[in-house]
C-alpha cells in the first residue's frame, strides 16, 4: 500500500487496474483477493482502525482528553494515509463501506464518549441538567470536522484535546452568572 | 428536479442518462445545458444555497443563535432534498464541486461565525483568553456533523441552536471554579 502512495495515484484514479499496475502484479491477482474496489476499501478500513483506548474512569476531564487525543492522532493519520482518505472520500458512493465504517468506527466512538459523559454526571463532575447526547457531540464534533471536512484546519497541536475539554467545562461567557 | 426525486432515482444511480429519462427529455437536451454530471451538480448547489442572514450585532447570543438556526434549517433541507444529498455524497470524487462548495458555502459561514465570536470578545461578552477559531468551530461543528455525517442525529428541535450557544457560554462543569 505504501508503494501506491509513492506512485502518486490520485484519489480519483483508484481502480482495480491501477492498483494492480502500481503493485506490479497481474490484475487477476488483485481480483482474487478482492472482488471489487468496495471490498478492497472495506478491508483497508478494517485493518487500519486501531481499537479505541478504554477510558480508565479516573475523572471526566482525564478520560475525555484521552479519547479526544486518540481521535486527534487518528485524524492526523487519516489525513496522511492515502488509502484512508480515498476510502473516506468514496463512502458517499459505496454504501456498504459507509455502513461498515459507521458501525465499526463512528458508533463505537460515540458510545464511548457518551459513557464518559454519563459517568461525569453520575460522579457530580458535570451539571445534571445537560443534554448528554448533545454534549458528547459537542466534544467530538470539532475533532471530527477538522479530520474529515476541513482539512485546512490544524490538528497537530497536542494541546487541542485539553483545550476543547476545558473550554466546554468552563464555558466562554465573560460573566458566567449572566450567561443563562 | 422535483420529478427526479419523486421518480425515486437513488443517489447512486445519478447519471446524465437517468436524468434525461426521468425528466422525459432527450439525452442531448440535458447535455446541451450541462456538459457533464459535475457541471449539473455545481449548478444545483449554486441555486439551492440561500445567502446567510447578516448578523445584526445586537448580542453574541442573539447573533449566534440566528446563524446556527440558519444552519439547522439548511441542514434539514439538505437531508430531505435528494439533489443536494446527492451532490454532497459525490463531492469526494468531484473536486471542482468540492472546492466550489467550500468557497461559496463553508468558508463564508466560517467567516461569519468568526466575526460574531470576535465581536463578542470585543464587547466583553466572551472571555478574552479563548481560542477564537476553535470556539467558532465548536459552535458550528455539532450542527455540521448532524447535517452531513450523522443523518440519524436529530436536527428538528427548534431549541437546538439556543441549547448549543447556552451550553458553550455557561460550560458544563458542576463547580465552575474547579474546572480549570
Amino acid at each position: 500500500m505504501e508503494r501506491l502512495m509513492a506512485g502518486g495515484i490520485s484519489l480519483l484514479e483508484l481502480s482495480m487496474e491501477g492498483i494492480a499496475q502500481e503493485a506490479g502484479v497481474a490484475k487477476a491477482t488483485v481480483y482474487r483477493r478482492w472482488p471489487n474496489k468496495e471490498a478492497l476499501l472495506i478491508d483497508v478500513v478494517r485493518r487500519l482502525e486501531e481499537p479505541e483506548p478504554q477510558p480508565l474512569g479516573e475523572s471526566f476531564r482525564g478520560d475525555m482528553v484521552t479519547l479526544l487525543e486518540f481521535m486527534r492522532r487518528r485524524g492526523l493519520a487519516k489525513r496522511s494515509r492515502w488509502v484512508l482518505r480515498s476510502a473516506l472520500s468514496q463512502m458517499g458512493s459505496l454504501p456498504e463501506l459507509r455502513s461498515l465504517y459507521h458501525e465499526r468506527v463512528v458508533n463505537r466512538r460515540r458510545d464511548l464518549i457518551r459513557q464518559v459523559v454519563r459517568r461525569g454526571v453520575e460522579r457530580g463532575e458535570l451539571r445534571s441538567d445537560i443534554d448528554l447526547d448533545l454534549l458528547a457531540e459537542m466534544l467530538m464534533a470539532p475533532m471530527l470536522v477538522r479530520t474529515v471536512l476541513w482539512e485546512d484546519a490544524p490538528l497537530d497541536d497536542p494541546g487541542l484535546s485539553e483545550l476543547i475539554v476545558d473550554t466546554v467545562l468552563q464555558g466562554v461567557a465573560a460573566h458566567p452568572a449572566a450567561a443563562g
